[in-house]
């Protein structure tokens, strides 16, 4: 029997931590840096309260504040999993992680929201092995330490340039991963592409996401009851999907953009509570929003295509404008 | 000599109350319909404050609540210029008006932003002459019946449609309002093709105005002052002018669309004090903004002639939207 794995989860909100959780139960080491909640999890770890597992108790092995007290803890970590928001306007998200990284061996998950979040890492750690992932989780953080969870969990992941590291090494790194989550009863695919997942989940966000909070607050459920809202969504995706078939090299969908678009908004009307995108969470909160990457990079991949993606483009300016009024501030773009 | 000719300016705001003025000091009979300042203006008159003419008092021959006071009083005017704002999207704007109009003689000269809102007038009126105005005043209401003015001041308008009258009475409707406003120094031009200015006008305000309020209430020297800002103006501004080209049947301007673009927002920038858009000044007030006039009447002519505004038409659905949260009401649109 081989030792068992370590982990080390790179930001411990609601997505970190419950990953984290289970990488445990399933037998793996796991470690979690964290930042607004760090205090109330050192104390008291976190608790979990999941419709699918049950209430439970995660003590982390380790609970570090930030990446140099990761350094000084002189752990070593088979696989970093990045659950941070990916902010590049504001702090590279490769150089928040970077002093974690001991070598080229460090395999980097990417679990964050957007397009071209794996840019920076590749930049930063051309040799390591970049795992993008599609986090598919409902779960919150309702105070620092406390977290709910639905039933929902599931984690699509594929690696990032597959001629990288040669064919038994890259199958190896993806299924330790698998066994770990599966371990930890998590449902995951391997997929040989994965941009076609994660352009399916920034269709939902790049559009839901800046309408929300430019309408003036409205939650999913409020934008699709509108007519005006609801086409403005159902636009928005379609040139979304134009960018996602055309990078990707096949259709982000199988079925007709139409259908695929009806299937996204019927599921997002059907569920009992209305979803807020995270976009709005942060606007409310007085949080910097991730346009970045779930907007402005799709929009620079369609630019590099030739795709003409108007709507999106007059959402993001109005998204960075609204933002620097509402912070204050003078972030990068 | 003829007798004085007889003027209603239906809405006593900014632009009614001086052009009113400037005509009962030419010598012409003006009455002006009130609606918030009715009492201050019964009571007091109007007290303006002008750089170009001096201080000033203005006591209207009659101050009216509404139409039907008008109705009551059994006067008949030969002009009825219409101030208000231009709102059809809550209330017909020539339903308001209807009451005052005796008969087919009755001018109608519409000074309210937007395009298309001849439509509602030549519907209700189908014989009565319609003169679209386009108005250049610098001038607020600081307090009920307060007025401030700065130096500009000018009514550029042409008949609605040439054909209906003859050239002859055209002529002489033309003529007389335009010897009544020189009379009161007031600088005009009567034009052949009123729909340029017009256009020339709404290039400005439906960009600036929903741009505005919906990056966060930004007044148009911030907006300039901002990269992503500005270039969204320009592209904004660009899908107004190829709407206006093609439905004036001329360039609404004889240069470039870039120069004409160029020269609207050096114009917009060398103010000494920043253009707040009206928009926004509604918007913050918490009242309803002109949006059907200045952006989608223009949308309904780009669909009309198949001219593409996808960035208009995402402005004018965001602006619904947040008014609809703003004032908390289902205004029809």
């Amino acid at each position: 029997m081989t030792a068992a794995r370590k982990y080390l989860v790179f930001g411990g909100g609601a997505v970190g931590s419950v990953f984290a959780w289970r990488l445990q139960q399933g037998g793996a080491k796991v470690s979690v840096v964290c930042r607004s909640n760090f205090r109330a999890v050192r104390d008291n770890g976190f608790n979990i309260d999941s419709v699918k597992y049950g209430a439970g108790k995660f003590t982390p092995d380790n609970v570090y504040q930030s990446a140099s007290d990761v350094v000084k803890d002189k752990q070593d970590y088979d696989y970093i999993l990045v659950s941070t928001k990916s902010l590049p306007n504001i702090v590279n998200p490769a150089e928040l992680v970077a002093p974690c990284v001991r070598d080229k061996k460090t395999v980097l998950v990417l679990m964050q929201n957007g397009i071209g979040i794996e840019q920076y890492f590749e930049e930063k750690f051309p040799e390591n092995p970049i795992i993008p992932a599609t986090v598919f989780l409902d779960a919150h953080q309702t105070e620092h330490g406390s977290i709910t969870h639905g039933v929902s969990i599931k984690l699509d992941y594929g690696i990032y340039k597959p001629q990288q590291l040669g064919v038994q090494k890259t199958e190896s790194i993806l299924e330790q991963l698998k066994q770990d989550l599966v371990a930890g009863d998590v449902e995951s695919s391997i997929l040989d592409n994965v941009q076609r997942s994660r352009w399916s989940k920034v269709i939902w966000n790049a559009s839901f996401g800046p309408i929300s909070v430019l309408a003036g607050k409205y939650n999913a459920s409020e934008l699709l009851g509108d007519p005006i809202a609801n086409q403005l969504v159902r636009t928005t995706m379609k040139e979304l999907i134009a960018i996602g078939d055309t990078t990707t090299g096949e259709k982000v969908s199988p079925i007709s953009s139409e259908d695929f678009i009806d299937k996204m908004i019927d599921f997002t009307q059907n569920r009992p509570n209305p979803f807020i995108p995270s976009m709005l969470v942060d606007f409310e909160n007085k949080r910097p929003m991730e346009h970045h990457v779930i907007v402005k990079n799709p929009i620079d991949v369609a630019n590099k295509l030739g795709v003409k993606v108007p709507v999106l483009e007059t959402l993001y300016s109005l998204l960075v404008l609204l933002e620097k009024k509402s912070l204050g501030s003078g972030n990068k773009q």
